[in-house]
């Protein structure tokens, strides 16, 4: 069994350090946990004005203070952060999401379905879809508007990723409905943390949700409140892939009839 | 603008001519419709005690008393009727779900993911996913426990469906949470239409679904009593893949990152 939570805040665009100093009250509410998952782009905030605004709040992923941030409290509690990463790489940013643990960074998944103005700001991912071995589970790591499409859940549980962990910045009210559907489907816990507040014209829709393999609610979150939430998982339960006694939903499937999908 | 119709009902086990007298009073009943959806195998029954009786109970397509009563029928009242079918070919058996139109048989579609002891009965359907073109829109075809499996609701409505029509026994009551939103995130229209009634040691989960393809529900039945329903469709509703002004959900799935699926 392990510890897993959420944490639904709202990043000060443009303000990083004061973005760190409510993230470190937070992390600290979440006590003892072993997986912790924070927003998208948590480190710049989301609605930029310009190109140029989305590339100077990015950082580097190894001189960032964010990332130093997330490194000591990893450190400190021996804990896994997963979050959103406002990523600048020579002249490109990608919207990332970062994995951490008490050694380190461990991997990132670079955002391949970038959403509305995020296509004038990011470069799509490069990095493919990886599953990360952390010892007591496997995680997978989808951003935001990869929600909609039922491919990216698929490959990272037939790559056995037991938790996907999901920061976003949804402004729609439709993830959160999908979320607990993806799960039962592909049979794994999903942590959707989702950030709150309005930036310029966008008001974000909140409501983070940890599903697990059956389809249930295990928690959920409100629509406005920066709050935390931790419920206890068994990661073995996303390894049994059985719907009946006789039906394992991964061993079912036809792949040669499945061809057509990446036409 | 079509009329879409589900009937909910009992076929009831080896007994062909009461099923169809059941199904005579609800085709009636339905009144003006375009296109109407019967439950899967509903010329046979489901819950066999044996191979021989699940052999036995199969028709021909081609000399079947159950497909010349729904082209009557068809022909009659100027209909598209989708029904579950257990078709007999020389010495196999497939669960069928066939469509037929005033003028006749316009296709069918065999499952391919067999359901618990379904796999002591049937063949593996050999037919691939079909979409047909009915002129007024595009059909695509699934059966019952196909519900289960993502990819082949995206084929369907890859390949230009509007409106999947899926026949069911259903025994668990998962299924009709999964279809609102397989519809969302296809942008599909669909009509499940699911049996009640008890053979055996099953009992059916009725709350037969027609879902629009923004996830909404239009119609949905109870879970004991026969019944029909009928909704107006535009199936124009389903060639709009726009998420936002900047999101085609088609044309943003990036399928060069999606090879694994079909691993």
């Amino acid at each position: 069994m392990l510890k897993a939570a959420f944490i639904q805040f709202a990043p000060i665009i443009g303000n990083l350090n004061k973005t760190i100093s409510k993230l470190e009250l937070l992390i600290e509410k979440t006590g003892k946990t072993n997986l912790v998952v924070i927003p998208e782009l948590a480190n710049s905030g989301y609605n930029f004005n310009s190109k140029e605004q989305a590339f100077d709040l990015a950082e580097n992923i190894n001189k960032s203070q964010y990332i130093e941030f997330l490194e000591d409290k990893c450190k400190k509690f021996n804990l896994f952060i997963v979050s959103g990463f406002n990523e600048k790489e020579k002249n490109q940013i990608f919207n990332t999401a970062v994995l951490i643990g008490p050694k380190g960074i461990i991997g990132k998944y670079r955002k391949i379905h970038l959403f509305m103005n995020e296509k004038d700001y990011f470069s799509k991912g490069n990095l493919g879809l990886p599953v990360f071995d952390i010892g007591f589970c496997k995680i997978g790591l989808l951003i935001c508007f990869d929600w909609i499409f039922p491919e990216v859940w698929r490959i990272l549980a037939l790559k056995g990723a037991d938790i996907i962990c999901h920061p976003s910045n949804l402004v729609l009210p439709y993830a959160q409905k999908a979320i607990p559907i993806h799960a039962m489907l592909n049979k794994v816990f999903i942590i959707t943390t989702n950030r709150t507040g309005k930036e310029g014209n966008l008001t974000f829709t909140g409501k983070s949700i940890i599903a697990n393999p059956n389809g249930e609610i295990l928690m959920s979150a409100s629509e406005n409140e920066e709050e935390t939430a931790i419920v206890k998982i068994d990661p073995a339960l996303a390894r049994n892939k059985m719907m009946t006694e006789r039906n394992d939903i991964f061993k079912d499937r036809i792949t040669e009839d499945y061809k057509e999908i990446i036409n």
